[in-house]
């Protein structure tokens, strides 16, 4: 990559909507920095998938971080001892927040993100976050990310030297699973390395029937795609 | 403690500024969780200064978080290879960021913050932020945690829900360092078992040259109160 492109840092989790918009920012022209975080989540194998996914689209670097969210609880993702909902009838119901919320999860990510952005001289920051085929999240609406930048904007050297200004973007906020789908697939995006389970089998196959699942597959179905992951039986 | 004190996480570097903080909680009557960050800082002898000033001041909780800023480095408190300033002439001169800035500290550090109080189902955090005598960093500005606050109060459950609204308190945002160590001393903060310095002697005795010990000792003489904390010679 020439010295003069852009650089930018990605949150990549290893599912569907983090390597699309990965993909995104690199179809943008941006050498990408990828972060992805080992934060306790019992989906754990999708470290290994965001590992994948970062060298499928070649990046400039994949920083992998530990932060222990499991201490907090109260998520179905990172204790144990809460169950991930499945087979819940209606997934588009976003009037509770699910058990599968994880507290300030992207706040945080977000934090590690700006830290890094802030060394690299970056003012790009790319998230996957989804406010359309969701599950309710607060920490992935468009209210948050505009709060978030304005915070931003003002917690960093940046801020003060009033050189330049982070932007988070957030390509496929507004987009249906099918639509993210799609434009990931015209861009080379390779789905069969990404992982959306909440609650893999022992063999890391995804259920099928957790929130997560049933929003890809549904995405899946109604672009007209089939989805390469093999789920378990 | 009754059962309807409300709770409060605050958090607690081990210095000065952060322990008056803590006392002015506990004296507001809230029940205090301090949260302490082992984040790769040199001067990692102040999460043990955390621990006394916690213990003294009767927290339900202290809670000790490692996490690794070190790996972003570009700052001399976690980079070894930066020398921490000494006997900087103006310590008043806000118009360069020194290199004692870590990137994107504070908003991590709050962000740790907002996933506890979520869980705790706290919603008032205080952080010791100081822009009277303090060394020009960014994230020490009010504008900075008015813009957290607003950003957290949409990245939670209570935003969507609706419920109680978060409040970043900082207490001592305004008063010189005199008079924070004025207030502190007259609710019985107890500052032999603080820290303040960045760049303490192989026997942990804080140097006297640099920013923060500079400001220590100044704001020390100016309130008329003797430091009871002993210096490298």
């Amino acid at each position: 990559m020439s010295s003069s492109t852009k650089k930018a840092v990605v949150l990549l989790s290893g599912g569907l909507d983090s390597a699309t918009t990965l993909g995104i920012a690199r179809n943008e022209g941006f050498d990408c920095y990828a972060m992805t975080f080992r934060y306790g989540q019992r989906h754990n194998v999708e470290v290994e998938c965001a590992r994948r996914v970062a060298a499928s689209l070649g990046v400039a670097e994949h920083r992998i971080i530990d932060i222990d969210l499991k201490q907090f609880g109260r998520s179905a993702l990172t204790d144990d001892t809460l169950a991930v909902p499945k087979d819940r009838e209606d997934i588009d119901d976003t009037s509770d927040i699910p058990i599968s919320y994880v507290p300030a999860r992207n706040t945080i990510f977000l934090s590690y993100a700006l830290a890094w952005a802030e060394v690299l001289d970056a003012f790009d920051i790319f998230i996957g976050v989804n406010a359309t085929d969701y599950s309710g999240y607060p920490d992935c609406r468009p209210e948050f990310i505009d709060a978030y930048e304005k915070m931003a904007n003002l917690a960093t050297a940046a801020a003060v030297t009033g050189t330049q200004k982070y932007s988070i973007h957030t390509p496929i906020i507004k987009l249906s699973k099918a639509d993210i789908i799609k434009t990931g697939t015209s861009i080379g995006v390779d789905y069969s390395l990404t992982h959306s389970c909440y609650d893999p089998d022992p063999d890391n196959k995804p259920c099928a029937r957790c929130d997560s699942c049933k929003l890809r597959l549904r995405g899946f179905q109604q672009a007209n795609l089939t989805d390469p992951v093999q789920y378990a039986d």
